[in-house]
């Protein structure tokens, strides 16, 4: 037992795919489920995912060792402020927000000095959501990254979450939430606002073409749709929350596509086939074999 | 039999795809394949994949009821001029180009009179190009797109092409050469050209954040490098043959991801949000369970 009572708030495909690896492994004596949602609250109860379940997040902290945050970075004040006076001396706080920066600063103010706070994000996903949706494997051979602050990696909260993710599949890498966000905004954030925006742009489309986009969507669009699949609120809470770091690597981007665009008004065979040879070393590193049954999930 | 002798032209994923469906098949009693790379040839001549091998394209239509060029669009001229004067009276010309205004523009003028071209594009493909990466079943279940000219649908050339791709496991659908182009200029161009530039975008970083990009591509990177993984001179030649309808649509999708770009900058959430939603409507007409075993393909 690596913690007596675990915590989770919030239940979607992170929180329930935590919860059914914790029961498979037994990580923990209680497993503690709180959403503000009666619908998912009851979907917990149906699957049998935890040994308690309330919509009362304040409550739900009261006996947690390890509480862990589920919800989008958006609602994160909130989180705080319900909970702040129902944490135990000496828990462990950790979250699973694809932001850490900001996700510190929304969290922090609320927690009190005698609980530790462990900011960690699981690269690990799919396109669904919901508790339904949830498996334990989810974060097996995956990255876990922990951006410790305090005290820094070699405290014993951090070492306990570090252990945790372990146990959970995942393999524990450590950086600073500035960096984290500036590796996520080019490997995650903008990969997902371009898909969201590419899915819109054929839906602004003429009716009678519409129907052919769906049709014919194998040539490449299907993929951007299964992208641009993921929890709508979530993103908008990645993409306002991570702003700066999404908007330099945008930015940069919108050059490289202007080039491009160029190339092609102006027939510069050449210097496109330039561009077009530039990812060929990326997919050779990207796309070996070995990795080849992990290319289907597609992550937050 | 469908035909007596095939002639495929240019030997990588498609042709040699299509030659391992003809094969198993028996859709011919010849099959030659005609390839300018001594290297492909040999490959082949390995695999065993024709009866006869040649780098000498204009001989190997000599005898060819059927002649199926495979080639990049950007060299469909000097295929017509090296076979124009070898095709047999009575031949029928198809292709497997993924723009078709071009390709009949560049293709047709060579033909002689007593000969059939009918321009047809398979939606089929992955992100891997030569003789070793093609199958059999590549085509199974994926259009095949027929783009009449001259006689139109109901010639015995179109009906003879049609019947050829439904043996090779397609389904044929018809539409004009300029519609095909403006179709796939949403569903597969663009999504290929922004994915070519995602990837150049993350090439231009920082050595030292570089490595990262690649540590953590599951976070969404990794599929734009699949997507941009094809073969570089095929798809400059695909930019710049269906120039009107990709600088069209890249217009539009650059208005939308402007819109998004000012929804961050300006902390919009509402606004954002809409956007987000959006692609909704894709995802559950297109991530349906039944269609869960096609999604790994990427198709060109």
């Amino acid at each position: 037992m690596m913690f007596k009572t675990i915590t989770i708030i919030g239940f979607g495909l992170i929180g329930s795919s935590l919860a059914r690896k914790i029961n498979d492994e037994s990580l923990c004596e209680k497993l503690v489920c709180a959403d503000v949602s009666h619908t998912v609250c009851d979907q917990v109860l149906e699957l049998n995912l935890a040994d308690e379940v309330t919509t009362d997040i304040g409550k739900s902290v009261e006996d947690a060792d390890l509480v862990i945050i589920a919800v989008p970075v958006g609602v994160y004040e909130e989180i705080g402020e319900v909970i702040s006076g129902s944490l135990k001396s000496g828990a462990i706080i950790t979250d699973v927000g694809s932001v850490k920066e900001q996700a510190i600063k929304r969290l922090q103010p609320y927690l009190p000095a005698d609980v530790s706070f462990v900011p960690s994000h699981p690269i690990a996903g799919t396109e669904k959501s919901g508790p339904e949706a949830g498996f334990a494997n989810l974060f097996e051979g995956r990255w876990a990254i922990i951006t410790p602050i305090d005290e820094g990696e070699d405290s014993d909260a951090v070492q306990k979450v570090a252990s945790f993710w372990e146990s959970c599949g995942a393999m524990v890498e450590m950086m600073t939430p500035k960096h984290h966000d500036r590796v996520l905004g080019i490997t995650s954030h903008l990969p997902h606002l371009i898909a969201f925006s590419i899915v819109g742009t054929a839906n602004d489309l003429e009716e009678d073409i519409k129907s052919e986009v769906i049709k014919y969507s194998a040539g490449g669009f299907r993929d951007f749709t299964r992208i641009a699949a993921g929890d709508p609120t979530m993103w908008r809470d990645i993409f306002l929350n991570n702003k700066e770091a999404v908007l330099d690597v945008l930015q940069r981007f919108n050059e490289d596509l202007t080039e491009l665009q160029k190339a092609i008004r102006r027939d510069e065979g050449d210097k496109l086939l330039t561009f077009l040879v530039r990812p060929r070393k990326y997919a050779k590193l990207l796309l070996m074999p070995s990795k080849k049954s992990r290319l289907n999930q597609i992550v937050v």
